[in-house]
C-alpha cells in the first residue's frame, strides 16, 4: 500500500461541497472517480477540511491509498486529465508515510474570505466574492474580530448541522484589512466548526456596516446561542487557503 | 445634451468583443440596450479601447450623450440593474464636458496580461488567464521585451484585420515580472494596434520557453512581417486596465 498526499485547488461553485454527498456532485467524488479511471482502484479521499457548496480551495490537502505503485507526477497528470472539465486541479502529489493523515495529522487550517465593497455588481469575480454594497469600516471589523480570538465556546458561530463533539475551539488569528474596494478576512485555527468562518465574517460585517457595536460581538460569543448570530456570510467569498502539518 | 463618462468592468468571455458586432453579443450593445431601457434614448457608446472576444476590462472608459437630464449616480444604478445578468458593471459615472471624448481625448492605454505558469489546469481562473505548462523564464522575457519599447513599425505584431492607418506606434513600457506561479506582463502606450499586446506576449513567451533567443524579438520587429510573429497569445489573459486623459 502506498499513500499519496495531494494538494487540490477547486472552484466550489458547481459542487455540493468537498465531501461526498448523496444528492449531488462533490469534489471528493470527482477525484475518486478520476483515480479509479487512472488506477483501476476504488480509493477513499480524506481531506484536511470540509467545505460547503460554493466554497473554494486554493490548496486543500488530501490523501488516498493505492495498492499498485505509481509515479506521483504521472499520477497527478493522469488525475488532472480525467478531472476535465470539472474545475478541480491537483497542483501537487507526493508519496507520504502510511501514518500521515490529511485530516488527523493536520494541526492548522487557514481560510480567507473576500468581500468586495462597492455599489456595482460583480463581473469577473461573480461566485468568488461576497458583494457588500454599503460602506464597511474594515478597521472596526478588525477590532471587533479580536473579541473572537482565543479559546472560546463558539456555539453562536456554529451551524445547527455541525457534527463536532465540542463547540470549544481556539481561534489563533482573525485579521480584517482593506485593499482598495476589497475587505479581506483571514482566519487561523487548529480546526473550525461548521460555518464558523462564514458566521464570524457575517457578524463582523454587521459591525462594519455600523449596525452592531464592536462589543456586541463579544456579547454574541458569550451568549453561546445561534440565535444571537449577526449574519451568516455566503459561501462565494470563502477559500480554504492552507493546511499545516507538524513536519512542514 | 449631456455627456456622461462611464468606467466599465466586464468579463469578455460571453461577448464577441467590446464594440458592436453583427454576428453576436457585444458589451457596447449590452450598455446601449440598458441605456435605452433606462432613459428611452438610443445612445451610441464610444470607448477608449477596442477589445476582442474573450478580452476583459477592469476599467474601460466610455461615454454617451443624453438629451434628458439624469443624475449620474442614479443613471449608474439603473444601468447596472438593467445589465444583469450580463457580466458588465458600470463602476463610475460622471458628467463631462461636451468635447471630452472617451476615445479621441485618451492619451494613454494600459493593458495587463496574466499567464499562469504551472502543470495543473486552471480552475477558479479559467477563461481569465493563459495557462503555460512549461517553465517560463520571466527575466529573459523582460529583457527581450525591452527590444519592443520605443517608436517602431509594429507590423509584425499587428493583426491582418487591423484597421489603423499607420503601423508605427510608441510603446512606452513593456514589463514582465513573476509572482509565484504567475507571469504578469504590463504594457503602456498612447495607442495599440489590433492584437498588438497578445502578439507581443505570445512572442515573449517563445523567449521564456527558451525556443527563441532574446535578439530574435528585435529581428522579428525589424522584419515588419506578420509571418515572423512567434505566437499570438489567447485573449483569456488580457485585461484593459486603464485609460489616461490629459485632465486626470
Amino acid at each position: 500500500m502506498t499513500r499519496f498526499a495531494l494538494t487540490i485547488e477547486f472552484d466550489g461553485g458547481p459542487f455540493m461541497g468537498l465531501q461526498r454527498q448523496d444528492h449531488g456532485p462533490s469534489v471528493q467524488q470527482a477525484v475518486e472517480d478520476a483515480a479509479l479511471a487512472i488506477t483501476g482502484e476504488q480509493v477513499i479521499l480524506h481531506s484536511a477540511g470540509r467545505t460547503d457548496s460554493g466554497v473554494h480551495a486554493l490548496a486543500m490537502r488530501s490523501h488516498f491509498d493505492l495498492e499498485k505503485l505509481f509515479d506521483p507526477f504521472r499520477l497527478m497528470e493522469g488525475l488532472n486529465a480525467k478531472l476535465r472539465p470539472d474545475p478541480v486541479a491537483v497542483t501537487a502529489c507526493e508519496v507520504v508515510a502510511d501514518d500521515w493523515h490529511a485530516r488527523f495529522s493536520c494541526v492548522g487550517r487557514r481560510y480567507r474570505y473576500l468581500i468586495r465593497n462597492r455599489r456595482a455588481p460583480l463581473t469577473l469575480t461573480r461566485g468568488r466574492e461576497w458583494l457588500v454594497t454599503r460602506p464597511l469600516d474594515a478597521k472596526a471589523m478588525h477590532r471587533a474580530a479580536q473579541h473572537l480570538v482565543g479559546h472560546h465556546d463558539f456555539t453562536t458561530f456554529r451551524s445547527a448541522h455541525c457534527q463536532a463533539a465540542d463547540p470549544v475551539k481556539s481561534l489563533d488569528r482573525l485579521d480584517v484589512r482593506r485593499e482598495g474596494e476589497m475587505v479581506i478576512v483571514e482566519a487561523d485555527a487548529r480546526s473550525f466548526l461548521h460555518h464558523q468562518v462564514r458566521s464570524m465574517v457575517g457578524t463582523l460585517a454587521m459591525v462594519g456596516l455600523g449596525r452592531w457595536r464592536e462589543e456586541q460581538v463579544a456579547q454574541a460569543l458569550a451568549a453561546r446561542d445561534r440565535q444571537q448570530l449577526g449574519h451568516n456570510a455566503p459561501p462565494d467569498g470563502l477559500y480554504f487557503l492552507a493546511a499545516i502539518y507538524p513536519d512542514d
